[in-house]
């Protein structure tokens, strides 16, 4: 298998990702939201730029609506950016619409990938069995406004840590090697490693640390979304 | 001081230099290349993007011609992109126009910092003397083609490590931390934690091992390029 890895939406070019299975990482916290709303029994989420859009598309399909601007609910929404609340007596069964500052727009820039899904460290198990049999991976970091976060690469670096662990053989490219090293630099403290950097120390003093703690957990689901033929994710 | 690093110019966003001291970083080999030609009485080194350009510049104000394409010569250039080239003997009081893949994009996309310095392994500690008193510094890694690449990550990581060891106060963004934890691991052999990437390899495979010991030395040079009004790095 051949790796590469991205370390913002920006360092993508247009053929890097074709003919590729991508996984798309927000690990703080679009992605951990989406896999926890699936675990939860989501019957689909959809990912779109802007809120007004959200809106309208939601209303069109009878769907919920969850995201952030700042890492604050949105007015109107339904849900936070917050996995805790999607809980299976809310989610179970709905559509969702999510609109969110980084992680849709990563997803959107990664559109070209032949599979797209979405990781975080709370599925990390289930993605690898998920791509496990990929020629090729990219795995795109989301980051926050255009700039690197650590989270996301540690994310990157986890998956890979795994797919080797499972006997995959696998060239990687520099991005690949450089998050891989700064995983096994954190030494299984995700916390610790995190816990000088603007994003981590931001939701906290916002209050968010169950949320942390939530989606630091390694390999707690199952459930991987993949993006459909009619674009929802599953 | 606050430090920020940026893995790629594509990860630059307009205003994130802006009253910042920046240095840009080829490692191998065009930053490296600047700070011999420097260190070997080169009487001003100017980046331009294109091949035709570089030509008629150097018509225009007498100069010498440095720069590569797919890490080879250009037709007609007077150096190739290699810092064993640039002697005393044939640079020694010439101007330089150089055009390279990479470096000369970097260069560009950090136009608008108040302070422009190139760095390279080479001349890690002259360079940190040079910005030892920025309030704000960015250092921007030249990637290869768009794509993150070690060599540069690492040196940015060396340019951080031996600010801190010189007592310099820093808040470090994510990818410092992450650029700073890499050159961490690699424990002072660089060759070692390069051996595996695509660049190192392909520069070995080209005959150019004598440059990567040259640019993987670190701390031989006291020359540190740097923009001046009119443009040319002196």
């Amino acid at each position: 298998m051949e790796i590469r890895a991205f370390a913002t939406p920006d360092t993508l070019r247009g053929g890097d990702l074709k003919g590729c299975a991508a996984v798309v990482i927000d690990a703080l916290r679009m992605t951990s939201v989406a896999a926890q709303a699936m675990a939860n029994g989501c019957a689909g989420i959809f990912a779109v730029a802007e809120v007004d859009e959200a809106r309208a598309l939601a209303r069109e399909c009878g769907a919920l609506l969850g995201g952030e601007r700042q890492a604050l609910k949105i007015e109107g929404f339904d849900f936070s950016n917050s996995p805790l609340e999607y809980t299976r007596e809310r989610i179970g069964g709905h559509k969702l619409i999510m609109t969110t500052s980084n992680g849709t727009r990563a997803i959107l820039a990664a559109g070209e990938a032949d599979r797209l899904l979405l990781g975080a460290f709370v599925n990390r198990a289930a993605v690898v069995e998920a791509v496990r049999d990929a020629d090729r991976l990219g795995i795109v970091c989301a980051g926050t406004l255009g700039a690197f976060t650590l989270e996301d690469a540690l994310a990157a670096g986890a998956i890979i840590r795994r797919l080797l662990d499972r006997g995959i053989h696998a060239q990687l490219d520099d991005m690949a090697q450089a998050v891989l090293t700064l995983y096994e630099s954190a030494r299984g403290d995700l916390h610790k490693a995190l816990s000088g950097t603007r994003h981590y120390r931001r939701l906290t003093q916002l209050g968010f640390s169950a949320d942390l703690d939530f989606c630091l957990s390694e390999d707690n689901l199952s459930s991987v979304p993949e993006r459909g033929r009619d674009g929802w994710f599953a």
